[in-house]
């Protein structure tokens, strides 16, 4: 185990009607909130307006900035900060998944900052102060709810997508009513759950050894996101599916299961150039690339998949490459069963740009992974893999 | 899974020579510094010196109160509270293990409080306000580094026990070094890992249905602390060993794993009183009370004691009774190999005052236990099975 720092003060707030005190809740942090949300759908499924009732009920001043799109962009991020500075802005209440967190943690760090905003995600900026932050959370994928990470799309300058770390603006508190999510389309539990389980995989696939209690409690949450994941996909309302799932999206990305060891991460790299390129989304993506990303890089420690596919797969052979083999496939087959791409056919994805993407991948980077080290033309076999 | 609220916001510092920046960590809270410790075995095994070394590399005015005792005593809590009332202390640092952790913790709200620091332990007084507080830890075992709790005896009145729950004295730095753990008598080691294993066997058996994530993560945490208890106990500077122990200590008493359900926690209640009738240490109390727990109230949920005979014990039967009796007989077989006893005759202890012991413990209480409710009766019955 490496040494290591835990930190994480974000406070959950779990289960039903919890979402009522967010206006009391928020009130402690001042009388000026700026409502930051996404597309519309909150307005629909009427948790915008639990949301408005609980605020003013506390008498908050509420300043509204609506429209984050996935994969956040840069230019309402600007706005955001402005809205922030005109108005003095107490408070920053994120109602939505991870782009609308990712955004508004770009605008609490930005509107305490005289420099560009940008300066955090590309020059490496320390961001010293934040607007405190809250969140009522309505899609379990991403994480970024307790999480340290931002991921920005720079819109005025070629979509560079651009992540930062951060201990400023992890929200103040977050609010996780599983009920939330039974108006999910049937595509977005499927991406969720597999970012998810991505999450877990990154951090599980190590070179460090005697990680013996996070390799335990991951592979835990990697069981209770397959077996709750296909529930949910199939019982959309099921609560005690959502249940499961949302609190081990949380836990899947606070850190916690990171901690002594060091993450791979080649897989979400893998996966971005092709989200970049073909808009494809981020689950989506993932699931064409982690069993690729398997099937190239398993021989490098055939002792860490075998370990995973018996512990997590109850795969038992004596011939530890046929036990991982078949644990990508039982793997396959949980994305499939959620109707994900396991190939890029599946997603009307031809196999031409495969340099580029790998190009791309390397724009400011030598090697991509930390379990397998990849370079390019390593990516662009992978990208193979994925035919 | 049941509502709930997560809140955690102690940092742990983990791994080696990490205390070399106590110091520098515990001057962001100011100039004057209670250090608080136990017996002197820190003067023996040189954390003393590496801790002072680095408190006086600050210029901190170093104000020094040891002697905590197992058990940690109220007089010495009232000494310290007019220590920090005398010498404006601005932050506690606790060196040691749970039993100077938990004095540093009456003693912080104590010294901003103007009533009798006992009344938060009786009368549920709420603390508004701690000193800060910051540990050094070096004896894996009660979790108190980062929990929310702290048990004080009163040796002014008739040895009474009391503990009470607090956000506002959760340290705000713990610092983990394994290595700290090397001279821990080999009694010590093993009434420590006993002790982790009973909090989450504690946590394990609730009523509370549909808690997958959090059953499968304490059922890691059990497998860890029972695999890496072994190795330090015959292999005491077995540093990857004692890094598992120690972060699984912390990790089985932060309330992580107490999320959305609700634990048990008769057997520490009742091993309370075989320890204070009989001086035994907590951690051997546990050891003999565990087994019995499990036998009187196994048939209450077969299903939950099945799970954790298959899942942490890989015991497969048809006949689930039988797969839980062998269960309970591993465990046991787990104790023995620690040389813990099993039963009041491993402990020179006669069966004599079991209907006192019962008496004692519901004291000021109807009923203990909630996975399966007890009444004095049982409790009689349980001390039997000790036998």
């Amino acid at each position: 185990m490496l040494n290591f720092e835990f930190y994480n003060p974000a406070k959950i707030i779990f289960g039903k009607r919890t979402e009522e005190s967010v206006g009391e809740r928020s009130a402690n942090f001042g009388k000026n909130i700026l409502l930051h949300y996404g597309g519309g759908s909150i307005k629909k499924n009427g948790i915008y307006d639990k949301v408005i009732k609980s605020l003013k009920e506390q008498n908050l001043n509420i300043f509204e900035l609506g429209d984050v799109k996935p994969n956040p962009r840069l230019s309402l991020v600007r706005k955001g900060i402005q809205m922030c500075k005109n108005n003095n802005i107490d408070f920053i209440l994120a109602v939505g998944g991870g782009s609308v967190i990712d955004s508004a943690k770009a605008i609490a760090i930005g509107a305490k900052y005289d420099g560009d905003v940008w300066d955090f995600f590309v020059k490496g900026t320390i961001a010293k102060e934040a607007i405190p932050l809250g969140v009522v959370l309505t899609i379990p994928a991403a994480g970024s709810e307790s999480s340290t990470s931002t991921v920005i799309t720079n819109d005025e300058d070629n979509n560079y997508k651009r992540g930062m770390q951060s201990l400023e603006y992890i929200p103040k508190f977050a609010m996780l009513n599983p009920e939330f999510c039974y108006t999910l389309p049937k595509y977005q539990i499927a991406c969720g759950c597999c970012d998810i389980l991505a999450h877990l995989v990154e951090r599980y696939f190590t070179e460090v050894e005697n990680v013996e209690l996070s390799d335990r409690l991951i592979e835990g949450a990697v069981k209770t996101i397959i077996n709750n994941g296909t529930i949910a996909y199939n019982d959309n309302t099921n609560y005690d599916a959502w249940a499961e799932i949302m609190w081990t999206g949380t836990i899947a990305h606070n850190n916690l299961l990171n901690m002594g060891r060091i993450g791979d991460w080649a897989s979400h790299q893998i996966a971005h150039e092709l989200s970049g390129i073909y808009d494809l989304t981020h689950g989506a993506a993932l699931s064409i690339v982690i069993p690729a990303w398997m099937k190239y890089v398993y021989k490098h420690n055939i002792d860490k998949f075998y370990q995973f596919a018996t512990r997590v797969f109850h795969i038992i052979d004596e011939d530890k490459e046929k036990a991982v083999l078949k644990m990508i496939d039982k793997l396959e087959i949980w994305y499939k069963q959620l109707e994900l791409p396991t190939r890029l056919a599946d997603a009307n994805i031809e196999p031409v740009r495969f340099e580029e993407m790998a190009e791309r991948a390397f724009l400011h980077k030598e090697v991509i992974g930390n379990f397998k080290k990849l370079y390019k033309e390593d990516l662009v076999k992978i990208y193979n893999l994925c035919v």
